[in-house]
């Protein structure tokens, strides 16, 4: 099938920052989006998170970038599947967070009218009829369209939200409660059910458990949040002692573990029910398997390009488990969503004018950021 | 404490055969066992299975055994933790397997009485007061006493199954049931509770599941008997091609996978609710997590010395995971026993004279038996 022309599908004028090449610098883009359909929600963007994986996204480090692109998601998932069977692992986890007010709806559109707040995370379209799928796992769907530089099914490609307008199928679109601020909020879109589903997944949400989150970060700092309001019990496992304090006083993490700091490991030996492992460097993660007691769960939510060493008795001596897990599907971001709410959880954020987007890259790649960079679209986006 | 004089605690006099340096050769070796004390069942041997780890440890390639040593299990786990600590992880699995019956009960033995068919698994010994012990896992305690190699309470080091009497802890003691024979039924202490207990604990013995086994050796092949007996469907993954046939005609599998053949491996990727890895050599599990279905488990039971390369995205676009186990609590033991004897499941085993235990661990280092060596140490075992 030709691919038809994105001006002819996507009638409705858009506006954008966007990368062109391998600079990775974005700069003020026009295009279009398609018109609202009658499952569709289309709404004015006010808030945009910033992923570190729009850096690999724009720069093209995973090789797979499209151009132009408005950073907001990861190239097709299949793409990287196939990278994958060609023993080309690539990073995940990076997603993007879009939050606004609703200006269209549909004709058949149930759940949202015009003025509603609503925000859109990782995904715009999945299959509807595989068992993923069927079980609310759209996450997990192998036709899951990603909201950025992916492939959608009018064989278009999808831009994000570093822009001044969205348009998506109802069922992707989540409803951001009243009283959850739009721009503190726009972060649990990606970060917020990155971790809080593999909490709920695997069973580390018992109030009086005992979890470790290893990575301080953008997914790391809203972990800790999540997993207190659950009730448990949580380490933070940093290799920065710096971050000791703002994991246990402002975080509200109970501990801190320096991960270089062997005495302090050995002491924490056979401690932790799970872990909540946010780093997507190359990292050694004996010493974290080490941390659970028997039974407990390593929970990998950044993917390292290079593999991991896996010591496999260090598994089988306590019937430990190294799991992975990714995003959220729709109804369990709504769920998120609703219990940030309850809890008052919001991400920790730096607001920053949408020209700010190169230098707010740059801070990202250094660490620089406590500990996410969201866009104010709404008030700055320019055409 | 200083370790006594094994024969002022030891008063029974005990024959096997033993190997007394790294040539691995085993010999007749007079030793001596601990009286009957009153929670005690000594029973005489009749057979005693041979695994891939008295290969190992009579051979000392672990660099743990301390000589001379009637073969029975792993040296101390708690040495091999400290391996693990110091970045030298070890093989696992490797456990004996002592059927005999019942000749002396302690006073306040309450489960047996003398002519009882009986035997002994993995472990001598445990806390009986941790967490893993109260859950009935006495297997991830860490003061485990294992059957062979191992220090018990009183300094002294425990003595295995080549021999002609054994005494152990009745808490220690598996009852075989009437109708399951003592030949093939021994291999179940070891390779049937190392397959059954993952099976059950990762619920991967679910009626219509969809189940590989990697590896057709001592622990594959049972572990394919044990799932059937379940309702699961069986698929065995193996490098050799020559074994299709025993797999699908002599022991029932569903389906056969030559893991080189990248055709195959293709078709099949995504099919697998979970995976019995019973291998322990180094190997890539990457195309084993390709085979498994989202949220699939691919479970360990082999241990190779060199660390596997994890491929996180693997992990993380599936929700799936990659556990460990060890074999099983002794209430699990037993379980797993009664549900061999009521399923007419058995391992399929060589029955061989003790002095032809040189011959058949050197035959068994080539992959020569199907599946089990059984010594017939009643018969066999001349002082």
């Amino acid at each position: 099938m030709v691919s038809k022309s994105p001006e002819l599908e996507h009638p409705k004028p858009a506006f954008g920052w966007a990368a062109r090449d391998q600079s990775g610098l974005l700069s003020p883009f026009k295009f279009s989006r398609r018109a609202t359909t009658e499952n569709d929600v289309a709404f004015k963007v006010l808030y945009c998170g910033i992923c570190h994986s729009d850096l690999h996204m724009t720069k093209n480090e995973w090789g797979v970038t499209q151009y132009p692109i408005v950073p907001g998601i990861l190239e097709q998932y299949v793409s990287i599947v196939n990278w994958l069977l060609a023993s080309r692992p690539v990073p995940l986890r990076h997603v993007h967070e879009i939050v606004g007010i609703v200006t269209e709806v549909g004709s058949k559109v149930e759940k949202f009218k015009v003025g509603d707040r609503v925000g859109v995370g990782c995904m715009v379209g999945s299959c509807h009829s595989c068992d993923s799928c069927h079980n609310n796992l759209e996450n997990y769907c192998p036709k899951m369209i990603l909201t950025y530089g992916a492939k959608n099914y009018d064989g278009t490609i999808t831009y994000g939200g570093y822009s001044d307008l969205m348009v998506a199928n109802e069922h992707f679109i989540v409803r951001i409660p009243e009283n959850l601020s739009l721009d503190v909020g726009a972060p649990l879109l990606c970060a917020g059910i990155t971790v809080y589903s593999p909490l709920r997944y695997f069973g580390l949400d018992k109030p009086g458990m005992h979890v470790g989150v290893v990575g301080l970060g953008g997914l790391g700092h809203v972990a800790v949040k999540f997993a207190k309001a659950m009730g448990v019990k949580v380490t933070v496992i940093s290799t920065s002692p710096s971050k000791k304090q703002e994991a246990v006083e402002n975080l509200g993490a109970d501990s801190f573990l320096v991960s270089s700091d062997q005495d302090q490991m050995q002491v924490a030996m056979g401690t932790l029910d799970g872990i909540i492992d946010t780093v997507s460097a190359a990292h050694p993660v004996l010493p974290l398997l080490a941390l659970l007691k028997s039974h407990g769960k390593l929970v990998l939510v950044g993917a390292p390009e290079k593999p991991l060493e896996l010591h496999v008795f260090a598994l089988i001596s306590g019937r430990k488990i190294v799991g992975g897990s990714c995003i959220g599907g729709m109804k369990e971001t709504q769920e998120m969503i609703d219990f940030a709410a309850k809890h008052n959880i919001t991400a920790d954020v730096e607001v920053i004018p949408m020209d700010y987007v190169n230098t707010a890259m740059e801070r990202m790649l250094k660490g620089d950021v406590r500990y996410r960079f969201v866009i104010d679209v709404a008030k700055t986006l320019n055409p």
